[in-house]
């Protein structure tokens, strides 16, 4: 049904392999704890084994690759921030000044920036990668946000900027004025959801705010008819966003050479929301790390039928919700690995 | 209305500074990020920077305890697992086995376990520290769990326990077969939740013996009529737990030094209660780390006003919500110390 003529969607491997579910679950249960008391860990230590296809799973060399780029439907007043701040805050990023940066210091994650289509020249930095599509995406309440070659670019960057990534972690962030008007756009064509119900306050809209961005989402809605057969390439290059394209073809990217991904807030979801509907097995790589306090977000999560590791009412995006879950991840699978079983630390089972 | 004549209760004072408050709040406003973008991180960095009368705050060798004890009211037939597992889990924690060292190890916390009162006599270990009240309460169907006498021994050998640490910030956490049952009495004679509800299945009960435990702890509670005057000291004593008692007291001690205080599940919600009751301003040192499986809990955070930071169904106790808690707290300091504010990295504000 995709369009995948003009670049390659790598080969994903579904995770499932029923002898080693089993043989994980036997190990999990037979930790020295009640069944199933390490809750949601246990889930995400089950999918660390099959990810990694190991009873033992380990994780090394953890990445931070944040993308960034700018929307043309800022020009809406769809943002509580002016345009410039995409620029201002990706050479704040580059300075190690933003809660991105202090959370991969705290966690010891290398953290790359990616110009994915920032509407302004960015000078040389070595954690710069310069990947840009255009100077920023077209205002999609009157045209495409992209073009369809630009769409497909951009996911084969994506693409491109994990295949050369070290470790087998990889957590994506974004930087993009607006962005949650794309990400809002997809939610609703991608996973059926109402677009008042998708539209949220991003940044910190008020309530006049709120309701202009909502009635020019309906409208920017409208104004691109649900492609048929569905194209999941097609709604991209309508809907989309530089950095929400890139960060779905680096999910895919990451997921066919089994790395684990931790999957951030809501424009992260919607890349993800992307990635599924051009490749669903990229679903059992997806740790969903987060769920912010923007309204669609809740919606989204539903549809990918993901129950996320924190709820800290963050709305702040940069990957900040998927490094803060790190920890956790580490967590699971530690006592997978060094926990004591019943047997071998002389405990009674009920 | 508390006697507090035979054992003396640490001054405690309230970390309310309108003054740093507003100081505090104005750095955090001025972060690179929208207003209130890091959600919970922000309360919780006002509260450590309040806790250590700093707009910097610094946490340092932070230290995980572990109280044991036995519950005579395990002979009701309320839990899961034998009696025996309390001493046999201490000595998984001594040999580095169970899930809460796996978590100290990961993140650095010093871990001792404090015996107050298995039943069992400990073989001596560097990091068991005897302070054994007795071998288990009695079962308190019957009797009250412990004498007067014995409740404050057991508060004041919490409060040593503590004086003793280094460091600026302890996590507590608790091993004892059948104390959901002494937590759930405490919780509702506390708090004033109705005991139906404030009973749930612990380690994993299922829908028969979870109706044995409703019943039995219904019995349990009009045994013991309120106190009249309120009296703490005396309702720990009839319905609580030497480990209960110790980590209340040792709570205690910890806010009279400005120490931060990570509280795990629901036993230690049940000793943050009991501390509360002896001085309300333990609270401002309080972080509470984990909402459990545990029905009750829900119950106890509401009565506390408090949003834990962690949901992970979590049902094991031992302090493991406490540490999984842990790197958000330091993340909260972090983003305070290191962030850049918009005037110092050139970004504009809404």
């Amino acid at each position: 049904m995709n369009d995948t003529t003009s670049f390659h969607l790598p080969a994903i491997e579904a995770t499932a392999d029923l002898a080693l579910e089993a043989r994980l679950r036997h190990k999990i249960d037979h930790k020295t704890k009640p069944l199933g008391a390490l809750g949601l860990l246990e889930a995400l230590a089950l999918q660390l084994g099959l990810i990694q296809r190991s009873e033992s799973p380990a994780l090394h060399s953890p990445q931070m690759v944040v993308f960034a780029a700018d929307h043309g439907i800022a020009a809406e007043g769809v943002s509580a921030y002016p345009q410039a701040v995409t620029v201002q805050m990706v050479g704040n990023m580059l300075a190690g000044g933003a809660a991105i940066n202090v959370f991969a210091r705290q966690h010891g994650f290398a953290l790359q920036v990616v110009d994915a289509g920032v509407a302004a020249e960015l000078p040389a930095h070595p954690q710069l990668q310069p990947r840009k599509i255009a100077m920023g995406t077209k205002n999609l309440c009157h045209e495409a946000a992209m073009s369809r070659l630009e769409a497909q670019a951009a996911l084969a960057a994506g693409m491109q900027t994990v295949a050369s990534l070290p470790g087998n972690v990889v957590a994506f962030g974004e930087m993009g004025i607006a962005n949650t008007s794309p990400a809002a756009l997809l939610l609703a064509r991608l996973a059926g959801a109402g677009i008042i119900d998708a539209t949220g306050r991003g940044t910190g809209l008020d309530d006049p705010q709120l309701l202009h961005k909502q009635a020019v989402l309906t409208r920017a809605l409208a104004r691109h008819p649900a492609t048929e057969p569905f194209d999941a390439v097609g709604e991209l290059a309508a809907l989309g966003g530089f950095e929400i394209a890139m960060m779905a073809g680096a999910m895919l990217q990451a997921a066919s050479e089994r790395r684990v991904v931790l999957v951030d807030g809501f424009i992260a979801g919607a890349a993800a929301l992307v990635a599924q509907a051009l490749a669903p097995a990229v679903r059992d790589y997806l740790v969903f790390c987060h769920r912010s306090a923007e309204t669609g977000h809740r919606l989204l999560l539903a549809h990918l039928q993901a129950k996320p590791l924190l709820e800290l009412d963050l709305r702040l995006g940069e990957g900040t919700g998927a490094l803060l879950a790190w920890p956790l991840v580490q967590s699971a699978a530690n006592f997978l690995n060094e926990m004591a079983s019943f047997e071998s630390a002389g405990v009674s089972e009920k």
